[in-house]
């Protein structure tokens, strides 16, 4: 017999607070336990020194393809074929850890496999993606300009067309794993048409190379550099022929900003446990930390965000998984969650005092790179305008 | 054969982001949608002059009552027996409309016909529920008195049991309904026991008044007031037998709180409608003031707050059918999703400008409402500390 | 011998935290404390009945004239000719009451009174002057009309040269005192040049009428209305005819606005008084509301903005004397301390919990008040944009 | 003759809205003058690389010294017996700089050379001031215990009485210039009779150790420590008699908290400056950024609020010179400018896009300092629980 409606004997659990395990399947757990267990064992006790050095971690991504979490949502060619909500929660668990990590995880899987898988020839797929999901090779996604970040439709690399294929020419900055990447998803304005169209470089193409951005504020765990493209040539296999245009690029970055929304989340969650667990253990007054108003407020207000943004973004992917998911809603949850997560963090942090500080606290290297993630991929200001036009049908971009 | 997963032709609908709609059974959208027409046509005619002069509506709730709005979730009585995600969708409806109409829906579902249909005898159901249910008799909540909003457990009414059954003594203050009721749910303090019991009390009984509150600055379509209780007899059928001690009432409170979160959404959407319309009407240096980028971060921002918040009731309303919300579940959404109706309820009534002091544009009203509404069954900050206190396992309210 | 600097066993006024008092004149602290010692005893037993009944108080003005509190900066005919601090003194003391009486005063003041002292002829003056002065005929200023607000440049009232005179047709909406207007300030666009001048109309002359805006939210203690000039005449010497061009209703703004930057901290200083001695009234808990963190850091945060915003108009005052003061500067305050007043009225209503709603609490009566204040003479992002335009030298009005 | 009152042809100057300058003295205008062109020349080319490094400048204090900026306000011993004011005008440029820079001078200057002069012998001051001032010897400051950050009387360190002086034993942390320092500050509970003493002890005593704190995510420019006390012998002399009890140390942190608000709004000055110019020079769209109206609010936001912190400051450094600076005027300008430098600087690093990433652009280096600065020396909420003491007259630091 059911319960009567409105009855409840339930239990409260802080940690997840309106229940999205109930919303989950059996798999989906079962990937994001597995997922934690590898982050909690694997990279936090690496973290700090990434942090001190922004010394890459090389076997970051093989050990991730070898527990099927690069491109999870691809079928075949070796990767994993789960869910998107399956790959959200594997995104949760590794900026739980570092949103530089989580950022390295979302190159390689939106923003390299992902347009293979869609835009690619059969042949690039299997050329590409199965070491791709092994973690063997690196990829990187070449798309930011130096002078164009919010507008990628000014962009000025180009792609002519020559003999045997085609030569490329033109800069981009701040692309993570450039620095280490043996594929280079790169897109440029094609001049015989103007549009703009997706090309893969392998490293060690004559005239391509990369330096490294160093002494980052933030993401000092993933690696960031530019890219130079000096009549880089490529052959005709170089070209994604299935996509024109900005929806290329876009696509991609679709699919990344969705699994953002979700690490923005675990990174929260990281500093509210963090944080609540020194609000404990840190006396005052006489008493603990966690008993004063003040600092319960914190704690709440971050973890009903937490709970706010985790049940949208599932949301989303469900959606996503049903064919069903305008990017405007990517927008939005990627807007929200990068937002609350920055704003939240701030608002912990103050609890660590000036033990906020230190970074063996970690919740400082949150705040530090959650500014960055709030940023990337679309600032919030920018997200903001793309869904105030479809509220109110008006491009406010320029103005 | 189902779409790739991850592409998407989906259409983005401003007025449902994350499509709410999908995750609603075919009933609980007719239920939706009838409601939102009774409320269109019926009430929003009605709610100018209501607010001018602080008069009842007195066919409100029989009205509602005739579809089947009123205790929506009870099964039998003439109650529509529907789930509680329904009921959440009439409060909405409702509330896009006004917050005092709500209220005063509430009290009625929530607050009267709920506590009889759990702690009721099968005599009380009969009597009460079919009558209560049409909207022939109105019921008030006696909870709340004079010196104690926030902290019940210091009641000052008592009731003492005497032959053929008790006598209660005390007052209670800014009771919605009080004035028209012809039931009474009274919370009193048992004399024999010190726990807390409901009565049923009947308008007529000597010893029982009640005054009305008037010249309030919100909710102006519900009526207020104070129930007095000199001397009041009443037999030992007037007794709710089912349940003794604070849990009574905060059962009942549960109730309303949960529909008040989904009250709120519609109040704000409503605001963002409105501010809209406006918005796209009016011009200003030449062009309509939606075309200018810090009107449309205004009405981004609420429009994401509306779709955070009803997502996240949703999610409680499942839970509730499931007998698996507790109440810290419901503190979380009456609290957020009353405190982000306000806010940004707020900042779009300056999309307004000088016309958001005139009464004939509706938000200025939700504005007032919202601020009560924001404070009744548990202010933002006595939620904060009941979530606070699961989070960290110590009481802070006396802090 | 002077105290050792730093050292200090100084006392601390909360109620004037960083002693603005120290940097008043003699003169300015009589002034101040005359006025509110009106506006305690004379204007606060009235509030509720006007905030309630939209009734104008007809002995307002008189009753300040008697004081010497309109036009007080001045010089001759009848006024006081004190500083602008004491004039912003004045308005603070008015606005502690409600900022509805602060709005009839500056009207007369700055936005009547001032023009003429500024820009008319000697006649003008010797007519109008001492009669406004002793508040025995009330001015109104028509610029804003019902489809320009926030851009008085497309203004579509015009004035045409005709024989003896003028022919003005236009209409204006949301003017403050209209109704009771027996002398109307009014802007047109003289077609003779396009340029914008002011007109002198009296009450009475053929074609001016003027209907009463009822049914206000907020500011319900001053009379708004409407004015429709239908081919109404006015001889030669109604012509304001010291300036053209919009500098002439700007400068009255900016002399109302300056008002308007004192007014809104003395009705912030009203919530906060009200608020500190509810709190310290009321308990919960077993404890008094002031007790808790939560309600304290509401009251310091709100107190905090009143010492700085009054510190800063204070400053505005001493330049504008001195002739310094560029129309930025009372942007700068005029917005600040509007939107400070607003958003902290705003937090500490909440410390009144369920009594917010009740009229008598006064707080929710400024809450409301200050939402249109925040509005009016220039929005809160219209004075962002002009000092947005002083920083960066772009206009984005349009944007 | 004066110009009418009211009249303007002011200028408006963006980077000084209020006119501050009109406030302040010739010689205070010359020493800021000074102080700016020294920090711009010798501080900002070494900034980024102390920042990468977390090496301590040597130069820094002794080239203060040789300009007169270290212990300002005292008179004598070498020192320049400013005014407050020209002592604030001095941290204000240092930490337009870096907080770091700043946070040397401040615990130079107040925390070690102020407790000499104000609670020292005769040879004390003679022994160390002269060469404090010249910054020959650099001095910490012990106050803070691992354990006792917010709450110092809780303290643990003591000081017991025996032949010939004392023995000191406990630990300090969080000490800036604790690594590098000769001189060291230290408070102790007097086992005698429990009261807390002050105590100079020398580099090089038995007994006395420091060890560096490293990787800090802010204040990098600082040199940060902890002192260990093992049974440390110090003579009679070392005892600063001309005070005991808390209001010994917080004599010195008033003075170094009051440099800190002036501080703090040379920090968001910078970040504005720095932020403007990006978005002037930095097109998107086809338009530079600062056309943009989110942008243009961003830093009008910021800059209002550089211009009410430091009119606050000035007001406290005038009643400071004037003995009437009651430590709660120093908590209510440390809290909010701290609070809001650090609230602003962090809304106009978003301007910056992904640069914000990167360290030569330099507002994120002081977005992390601000957070450290917004909690040492008394965090935003502790200063709001000492203004609401006096606010309410109760006591709510443990709740």
């Amino acid at each position: 017999m059911p319960p009567p409606k409105g009855a409840s004997s339930a239990k409260f659990d802080w940690e997840d607070p309106l229940s999205l395990d109930n919303l989950l399947t059996e798999d989906e757990r079962a990937i994001r336990d597995s997922a934690h267990a590898f982050c909690q064992e694997q990279l936090v006790p690496r973290v700090l020194e990434a942090q001190r050095t922004e010394a890459f971690n090389n076997d970051l991504l093989p050990s991730m393809g070898a527990l099927g979490f690069l491109g999870p949502t691809i079928e075949g060619y070796g990767c994993a074929g789960v869910s998107s909500v399956a790959y959200g929660l594997i995104a949760r668990e590794v900026e739980r850890v570092d949103s530089g990590y989580r950022s390295t995880f979302s190159v390689q899987s939106s923003l390299v496999m992902h347009p293979i898988n869609e835009y690619g020839t059969q042949a690039q797929k299997d050329k590409y993606l199965p070491r791709l999901a092994k973690g063997e090779i690196i990829g990187c996604f070449g798309l930011t300009e130096p002078n164009h970040g919010s507008d990628p439709a000014s962009m000025e690399t180009t792609a002519e067309e020559v003999d045997g294929g085609f030569v490329l020419n033109g800069a981009k900055t701040w692309i993570s794993s450039a620095p280490v990447a043996d594929l280079f998803v790169i897109w440029a304005i094609c001049k015989w048409d103007g549009k703009v169209r997706g090309f893969l470089l392998e490293k060690g193409t004559k005239g391509l190379s990369t330096t490294t951005i160093k002494n980052k504020l933030a993401l000092r765990c993933s690696l960031t550099g530019s890219i130079f493209m000096d009549n880089v040539r490529a052959g005709h296999d170089a070209l994604l022929p299935g996509v024109s245009g900005l929806k290329g690029p876009f696509g991609c970055l679709n699919n990344a900003r969705y699994g953002i929304s979700w690490g923005t989340m675990g990174a929260l969650e990281d500093c509210v446990h963090r944080a609540r667990e020194y609000a404990l253990a840190r006396r005052q007054f006489g008493r603990p930390l966690a008993s004063f108003q003040l600092v319960q407020k914190k704690l709440v207000d971050a973890q009903t965000e937490v709970t706010l943004g985790l049940l949208a973004s599932l949301q989303v992917g469900r959606l996503k998984d049903e064919g069903k998911a305008a990017p405007a809603m990517i927008s939005l949850v990627k807007r929200n969650n990068c937002g609350k997560a920055l704003e939240h963090a701030r608002k912990v942090l103050d609890i660590l005092g000036g033990n906020a500080c230190s970074d063996e606290y970690h919740v400082g290297r949150h705040v530090a790179n959650l500014q960055v993630v709030n940023t990337y991929e679309g600032t919030h200001d920018i997200h903001a305008l793309i869904l105030g036009k479809e509220i109110t049908g008006i491009a406010a971009f320029a103005n």
